[in-house]
C-alpha cells in the first residue's frame, strides 16, 4: 500500500510534501476509503483545480503521477477514471531470503547480493561503496546529464564505444602487450565476457580446467555450460603444474579459467616459472586459456601475466571495472584473436542486442581519463594494505590464519581452528546478520571445508568478530 | 595517434584548451618528437610547474591523464617516466564495416548498431534519440549523480530495484493481470529476458516455433540454442490457427515465442479469437508461450494478450523500456511462474551476477514516475501516427505499399514492386549509406524476398526514398 509514497519519493527527494503530492494524497484516500470507485470518473481537471486552489497544472501533474501507478487511466477525451487496481498485488513486498538452502555458490552470491543494509558481509567480493571513485563518478554523470541525445538514448556499437577500448589498449600496452583494436570488444558485464566465451569455445560435455579453490562462480557459469569440470590444486605459486600437466594429457581439456594476479579467494600471484611451464603445457595440448584480470589495478607491481608472453595467441584476457571503478556501471571486455572477436560479437548481438550502452562506456571512459582515477587506485592499495594488517591481526586472535598474506587486492583466504566446519559457521552467521564465504562453495573437490574468504574491506566493523567468536564456541562446543 | 586529444575532449567537454590541456600537448609533443625516449624520467612536478608557470596542481593533472593514456607511468616515490608506449597500436581505428558478407539477421543489426551518424537506417527497430524523454532522463541522471554512493557503485540485487518492479506490476494490474512480487524479476535487457528464459526452458535438439516472418534477433538467438526453428505463416490477426495447431499436434514444440501487440515485423495485432484458439491449443499441447510485450506502450488501446486471460500459467510475459524510454538505460523484464523465477534468477547470476544495476533501475523508475511520462507516450503515439501516413503515401509513389497499415509502433511491412529482390535492394543502399531490412532475414521459410521492413519514424528524410527509386531502378534495368 506504499506505492504512491514510494514514487513520490523517487520524484522529490529530501523536499516537504509538495501541491502535487497533497492532491495525490487526497485522492489516494478517497479511492481507498471507497468515495471513489472502480470505473468511477474523476472530477474534471478545472473542478478539481478550483476546489482545492490550485493551478489546473498541479492537477494534471497529480492524475499523470496517479495514472503511473496504475491507480487511474486516462482515456483519450474523456478524462480520468479509477482503474479499481489499487488493491494491492497478492505480495508487493519481497519474500525473505530462505537460509535453509544448500550453502553453494549460489547461496554466497545470493546472500551477499540481496543482504538488507544492516548485514555485514565479510564474505562478499566487492568494496564498500564509500571504498569507490564516487565523487568522479557524480562528476561524469552530471557531464553525461547534458550531453548528446544519442548517449542517452541509443544503444551501443556492437563492439562498444571505441573511446573505452582505447583507454584498455593503452593500458595494455604499458604493460608489454601491444594490442590492435580488432581484437578488443566490450561486454555488458565481466561475468557476461566469460559466458559469451563459454557459449563461443564450448559444448556440452567438453572438459573445462579451474583452480581448486577458484572463484565459486566459475562453477556456477560452467555448470549452466553443462560441460565437465576439472580443479587443480592451486599452491602460493599457481596452479600444481605437475597435476596440471597431467590432467592436460589424460582429459584433454579445451579451456582452463584462471586469475593470474591477485587469484579469488586466495589472493596468490603466479611465478614467472609457473607462467612458462603453464603456457608450454598449453601449446603442446592445444589449450585455450582465459585469464581473468579482474584484480589488476590492485597490483602494486605488475606481476606474471600469461597474455602478455603469449600475445592473445592462445589466451583470453578479460576483466571488468567492477571492482575498482563501480559495480553500479557495469561493463566488462574480451582481449582476444581477432577471428574469435567476430564469432563473439555475433553471439553478443544474439544474446543482448549489442555491447554495453553508450551511457555505460561514457561513464567509465570519463572517470579513467580523468586525473583522480589514478590517485583514488593508491589510495585503495594504501587503505588495503592497512586493513589487510589488522584484518590479520584481529582474526589471529580467534585463531584464524591466513593461508598466506598477498601482496594486494581484498582477500584473506583463511583457515579456521582445527574441528571446525566453515560451512556450518557461515550457516550460523547468518543467522546474526554476517554473510560469510566458506572454503567449499570455491573447492571443486570439497576439500576446503576448514577455510574462509574474508574481505578485509569489510571486517573493520566489531560485530563480525565477536559474531565469529560466538558461533565458533558454540560450534566448537557442539551445540 | 590522436588518443590525448581524445580523452581530453571527454575531461573537458566545449571548453577552450585549458592549462593542463597545453602541458600534455607539450609532453606529448617532446614525447613524440623524441625529446623525452622510452624509459626516461620527466621533470620533477616542482620543476616543470616552475618552468611552465604553472601550479604543482596543475602539472600532477596533466601527469596523471598522461599516466592514463599509458604514455607514462608513475614509479612509487620516483616521479614518472617514460613508458615507451606511444607508438599507435597496429590499428586503433575500426575496421570499415563488411558489406560483403552475407545479408543475414547478423547483417541488420551490425549495419543498424555499427552505422555512422550519416547513414540513414529506415530498416532499425528503434526510434531516433529525439523522439526519447531526453528531458526526463537528463533531470534524472542530475537527481541521480547526488544520491547515495551505493547507487552509483553497488551491484544490483539479484532480481531487480522493487521500486521498478513494483511499477511494472501497477501496470500489469491496471491491465487486468494481478501479479505478485515474486512472479518478477529485472534482467539486463529485453534480449537477455528472452535468453535466460531459452537457457532455463530449453535443451539443444528441442523444437521452438516462432511466426513467420518474425523478429529476426529471434532467429539468432534460437540458432546460439541449437534448437528447430519452426515458423508459423502470420496473418493480419496473429499466426495461422489452423496450422499452428497442427504443428503442435506433430513436432511437439516446447516453446513458442511472439509479439501480441504490434507485432514485428508486420506491426499486426492478435485478435480475440485467435488469442482464445492459441491458449487451446497450447494447454492441449503443454506449450509454453513467450509474449514479447517490447511495443506495447505504444498501443493507443490495449488489444489482445495471451498472459493476461493465462494469468501467467504457461504463458511468460517479457519486455523492456528500450523502444519508449531509452536503449541506453538497458533493462528488461520477466513475469511468469514463481518457481521459474528462482531458476532464471540462480541462472542470471551464474551468466551476469545480479540483476541490473542499482544506476540503471533508478533512471527508469524516476522517468516512468515522474508526470512527464505518460505526456511523452501520447505525443510520440501522435507523431508516429503522422510519420506513418507521410511514409504510406511516399512509398506508394514508388510502387510501395504495406501488407498492413498497423495500429501503432514504428514498423510498416511493405511489398516492392513485382520482380525486385529486397536483399539486393538492401545490399545496393547500404552503399548509399541507408540501411534497410530486407524481409528474408525475418522469414524462417525464406518467403518474404519481396518485403522490405520500415521504420516511418526514420523516414522523413528525402534521400532514403531518392536513394530508394535510383536502386530500384537500376535493379529493375537488370544493371
Amino acid at each position: 500500500m506504499d506505492e504512491i509514497d514510494h514514487t513520490a519519493v523517487i520524484a522529490v527527494r529530501k523536499t516537504a510534501m509538495t501541491r502535487t503530492e497533497m492532491l495525490i494524497a487526497d485522492i489516494r484516500s478517497q479511492i481507498i476509503g471507497g468515495a471513489l470507485s472502480a470505473g468511477e470518473r474523476l472530477p474534471s481537471v478545472r473542478c478539481y483545480a478550483a476546489k482545492m486552489q490550485v493551478s489546473p497544472s498541479t492537477v494534471v501533474e497529480a492524475y499523470e503521477r496517479l495514472a503511473a501507478t496504475g491507480m487511474i487511466r486516462a482515456r483519450r477525451g474523456a478524462g480520468f477514471f479509477v482503474t479499481g487496481s489499487h488493491q494491492p498485488p497478492l505480495n508487493l513486498v519481497e519474500k525473505n531470503v530462505d537460509y535453509q538452502r544448500d550453502v553453494d555458490p549460489f547461496w554466497v552470491s545470493r546472500q551477499a547480493l540481496d543482504a538488507d543494509r544492516d548485514v555485514l558481509k565479510p564474505g562478499c567480493g566487492w568494496l564498500p561503496a564509500d571504498w569507490m571513485p564516487v565523487e568522479a563518478l557524480r562528476k561524469a554523470m552530471r557531464q553525461l546529464a547534458r550531453s548528446d541525445a544519442s548517449l542517452l538514448c541509443d544503444y551501443g556499437t556492437t563492439r562498444g564505444a571505441t573511446a573505452l577500448r582505447r583507454l584498455l589498449l593503452a593500458r595494455f600496452a604499458s604493460e608489454g602487450l601491444t594490442t590492435p583494436m580488432e581484437q578488443i570488444m566490450l561486454t555488458g558485464s565481466g561475468t557476461q565476457a566469460l559466458d559469451l566465451i563459454c557459449r563461443f569455445l564450448l559444448r556440452p560435455g567438453d572438459t573445462v580446467l579451474v583452480d581448486d579453490p577458484c572463484y565459486f562462480n566459475f562453477q556456477a557459469l560452467l555448470r549452466a555450460h553443462q560441460v565437465t569440470i576439472v580443479g587443480v590444486p592451486f599452491t602460493p605459486t599457481g596452479p600444481d603444474v605437475a597435476v596440471f600437466e597431467s590432467v592436460l594429457s589424460q582429459s584433454r581439456p579445451r579451456l582452463y579459467i584462471t586469475n593470474s594476479a591477485l587469484h579469488n579467494p586466495t589472493g596468490a600471484s603466479l611465478s614467472p616459472q609457473t607462467a612458462w611451464r603453464l603456457l608450454n603445457a598449453a601449446r603442446e595440448h592445444d589449450l585455450i586459456i582465459v585469464e581473468d584480470d579482474i584484480f589488476a589495478e590492485f597490483e602494486p607491481e605488475l606481476s606474471s601475466r600469461l597474455a602478455i608472453p603469449d600475445g592473445l595467441e592462445r589466451v583470453i584476457r578479460m576483466g571488468s571495472f567492477s571492482k575498482t571503478l563501480s559495480a553500479s556501471v557495469r561493463c566488462g571486455y574480451i582481449a582476444c584473436r581477432p577471428e574469435w572477436i567476430e564469432g563473439l560479437t555475433d553471439l553478443q548481438i544474439a544474446t543482448s542486442f549489442g555491447g554495453p550502452s553508450p551511457m555505460t562506456t561514457q561513464l567509465l571512459a570519463a572517470v579513467l581519463s580523468g586525473g583522480s582515477y589514478r590517485k583514488h587506485l593508491d589510495e585503495v592499495v594504501r587503505r588495503l594494505s592497512k586493513a589487510r594488517k589488522d584484518a590479520v591481526e584481529r582474526l589471529a586472535a580467534l585463531g584464524i590464519t591466513p593461508w598466506l598474506v598477498p601482496r594486494g587486492g581484498f582477500y584473506l583466504w583463511c583457515r579456521l581452528p582445527a574441528g571446525l566446519d566453515s560451512t556450518e559457521i557461515a550457516r550460523r552467521c547468518r543467522l546474526h546478520n554476517v554473510v560469510l564465504a566458506p572454503g567449499n562453495v570455491f573447492s571443486v573437490s570439497q576439500s576446503a571445508g576448514e577455510f574462509l574468504r574474508f574481505n578485509v574491506a569489510h571486517l573493520s566493523d566489531e560485530r563480525v568478530y565477536s559474531v565469529l567468536k560466538e558461533v565458533m564456541a558454540a560450534c566448537s562446543a557442539g551445540d
